[in-house]
C-alpha cells in the first residue's frame, strides 16, 4: 500500500461540504452526502468513500445525471410503509429522509418498510442500515445498480452487484454490519489487484465463452466492452453453490424494483441506444424491525453478542491469527483512523486540488 | 438415479397422517406436519420430505425430543409482531400458526414479524414463504439448526445451515422461490454423493488442519466424529467471498435466536455434556410484506415477473441449455410429479411398511 498523506475529518467534511454546495446541493444535503461519503472513509472502505466524491457525484452532477437539489415526492405512505419517487436527485439525501420516517414509523408499529425509484448511488448500504441500529433497531437495505452481474449458466452482464445489508445492535462497542455485494467482488477489486499487479482469482469473472479470466488488466478492458461479467458468491454454475449467491443477487433486484414499480437491470445501464448518457433511475429498498416489539432490546444485543464472542472464540485454521466478525474490520479502522484523518491517495489528492481551484475555496491541505 | 415406484399424492398423506396421530399428534396437527412434508416432495426436494418422516419426526417423538401436542405460548403479541414458545411440540405446526397470524397481521399493517423459540425442525422454509405467497405477500424466514458449519478462517462446526428463504409473487404460473441453506451444501448433499460414489467437489468442507476433503464417505464419518465441518457459500478464506456466505450465515444465527432471546450454536447439538439426547429447542424468525402497502400486487407481480423473463432470456453459456430462476426447478418438478405421486426409494418403502405394521394401519402400498 503507498504511504498516504492525511487530512483530518474536519477538514474533509467542510471541504466537502462546500463543493457540493458550489455545485447547487442545498447545505443541509451537501452535509448528509458528505457524512455517507466519510462514513465509509471512517470504515475503511475506500471503495465507498472520498476516492468517489469527483467521479461519481461531482461528475454526474456536471453531465447531468444526478440533480443536486432532490426533489422528494412521497407517492405512497401508510403507518409502516412509504414509496419515495426521488426524481433522479441525490440518493443519499433521498435515503436519509426515507430511514427518518422508518425509524419513526418502526418506534410505533414495530416494523417499517420503504422503496425509492429514480434515485441514484446512495453511497455505502450500511450507512442507511446503521442509521436503525443506533435507534436501536435492525436495518436491512439493497440497492440495484448497472447490468454486470450474470446469471447461473449465463454469461450476460444482467444484474447489478446488488448489496443485501444488515445491521443488527450488539452489547458489544459496535453493531453487527454485514454490508456487501452479493457477486464475489466488484469492479473496485479488480482495479485494486490491477493496481498491485496481481492477478485476479479465477472464478470470480465469466467469459462469453464460458471460462473465467484472471489477467486483471483484461478482465477490465472486456468488461468495459462488456464481454464479460462478474458472478454472484459461490460462482460459476451450480456445484459449489453458484445459484445460491444468483438468488440473493435476484432477491435485490427483485425488491430494489417490483416495491415501487421502478425500472431494473438493462434499463439501469445509465446509456441510451446511440450510448449518450441518461438518467440511472436506481432502486433502492429498507426495511426497520424494533427488538422492542420482540423480546426487547436488550435481550436482542446480549444474544447477538453472545453468537458473535463465540464465533471468535472458536478453533481457527492452524496459520489463521483471528476470526472477526461482520462489522468488525470496520470498527479497527475507525480505532485507527479516528485520530489521523482520512488517507488521501495521490490520484484523490488531485481531484480534490481541482475542486478547489475551480471552484475558488479557500483551503489548504497537509499535502500541498 | 435408482426407479422407484410412486405412491399417490392421496394415499401417501393419510398414512402419514395417521402415523402422526397413531403417534399421539392431534388430527389437525397431523394435516398441517403431512402436508409440509409432502411439499417438498411435490417440489422434488426429496432431503426433506417422506424420506425424513421417520428418522426426524417419528424417532424424535419416539425418543422423546419431539412432543406430538405442541403447546404454544404466544409471550409477547402486538398489531405487526408475535413471539411464541414452542415447548419443544412440532415446529410446522407452531410455524403454520405464526404464519397465520402474521399474514393476517400484515393484510391490516402491511408488515409483520414473528420469532419462535424452543422449537423443532420446521420441514422446508420455503412452506411459510409461500404462505404468503399464496397470501399475494413476501414471505422472509430463517431457522438456526444444529452446530455444523465454520466460520471464515475458523474449522469448528459452530453454526446451522441456516437457510435464507425469501418466496415473491410473480404475474407468472409459479412464484419466485429461494429456499436453501446458506452453507454451499448440507449433510444430505454430501450422502447422496456417496451413494453414486462420487468425491464431494474441493471447497465444501474444511478439516481441522484447514484443507479440504473429497471422499464423500470420509467426511461424513468426519462430520459425525467433529473432526470436519461445512462450509458457507463462497468457501474457504475471502478471495472468494468466503466471509460473505458466513455473513449470511450468521445473520439467520442472529434473527433465529435473538428476537425471542432463544438459545444458539452449541446449544442446539441435541446432546447433553454425556452424549444422551435432549431437546433441540430451535429458533426461527419469520416476515410479512405485503405489497398493496407499497405500489401494490399487480405491479410486485408485473415487475418480479419481467426481471425473471429477461434473466431466463439472457446469452447462455456455450453447452449450457437453460437458465433458471429460484423456484422454476421446483414447478417443473411439481409439473412431472402432480399424476404420477410422489417417488419412494427402497429405503423409505422398508420405513413406511414398518410404520404401518406397527399401528397396524390398513394400507397397501403400490410397491409390495
Amino acid at each position: 500500500m503507498e504511504e498516504r498523506p492525511y487530512v483530518s475529518w474536519d477538514m474533509m467534511n467542510s471541504f466537502m461540504i462546500d463543493v457540493f454546495k458550489a455545485c447547487g446541493v442545498p447545505e443541509e444535503d451537501a452535509a448528509i452526502c458528505a457524512d455517507v461519503l466519510l462514513e465509509s472513509d471512517r470504515r475503511g472502505i475506500e471503495s465507498h468513500g472520498c476516492n468517489r466524491f469527483k467521479p461519481i457525484y461531482i461528475d454526474r452532477i456536471d453531465n447531468g445525471t444526478l440533480l443536486p437539489v432532490t426533489k422528494m415526492d412521497i407517492v405512497k405512505e401508510t403507518p409502516t410503509t412509504v414509496v419515495m419517487d426521488a426524481n433522479n436527485g441525490m440518493g443519499m439525501v433521498a435515503s436519509w429522509h426515507m430511514m427518518k420516517k422508518l425509524i419513526e414509523k418502526a418506534s410505533v408499529y414495530g416494523m417499517a418498510g420503504g422503496a425509492i425509484y429514480n434515485s441514484t448511488h446512495y453511497g455505502i448500504a450500511g450507512y442507511w442500515t446503521t442509521m436503525a441500529e443506533k435507534a436501536g433497531m435492525i436495518g436491512i437495505t439493497g440497492t440495484n445498480a448497472r447490468p454486470s452481474v450474470a446469471p447461473t449458466w449465463g454469461v450476460e452482464p444482467m444484474m447489478g452487484t446488488n448489496p443485501l445489508t444488515f445491521t443488527m445492535p450488539t452489547d458489544e462497542e459496535f453493531p453487527f454490519n454485514f454490508d456487501c455485494a452479493t457477486s464475489i467482488v466488484q469492479n473496485g477489486k479488480i482495479e485494486y489487484y490491477e493496481r498491485m499487479g496481481k492477478p485476479t482469482p479465477e472464478n470470480l469473472v465469466i467469459t462469453k465463452d464460458g471460462g473465467t479470466m484472471t489477467d486483471s488488466h483484461e478482465i477490465l478492458k472486456q468488461m468495459r466492452a462488456g464481454n464479460c461479467a462478474l458472478l454472484s458468491i459461490g460462482g460459476a454454475g451450480e456445484d459449489t453453490g453458484g445459484y445460491k449467491g444468483y438468488g440473493f443477487t435476484t432477491i435485490v433486484e427483485i425488491l430494489s424494483a417490483a416495491l415501487a414499480g421502478g425500472p431494473y437491470m438493462k434499463e439501469l445501464s445509465g446509456k441510451d441506444e446511440n450510448g449518450n448518457n441518461k438518467m440511472y433511475r436506481l432502486g433502492h429498498f429498507f426495511f426497520v424491525i424494533n427488538p422492542e416489539f420482540f423480546m426487547g432490546l436488550d435481550t436482542f444485543k446480549a444474544t447477538a453478542g453472545g453468537i458473535l464472542r463465540d464465533l471468535r472464540a472458536s478453533e481457527k485454521a492452524p496459520g489463521a491469527e483471528r476470526i472477526y466478525t461482520a462489522g468488525e474490520k470496520e470498527w479497527i479502522a475507525w480505532q485507527d483512523r479516528k485520530d489521523k484523518g482520512v488517507p488521501v491517495s495521490e490520484s484523490v489528492q488531485k481531484e480534490l486540488l481541482a475542486l478547489r481551484n475551480r471552484f475558488q475555496l479557500n483551503y489548504t491541505f497537509p499535502f500541498e
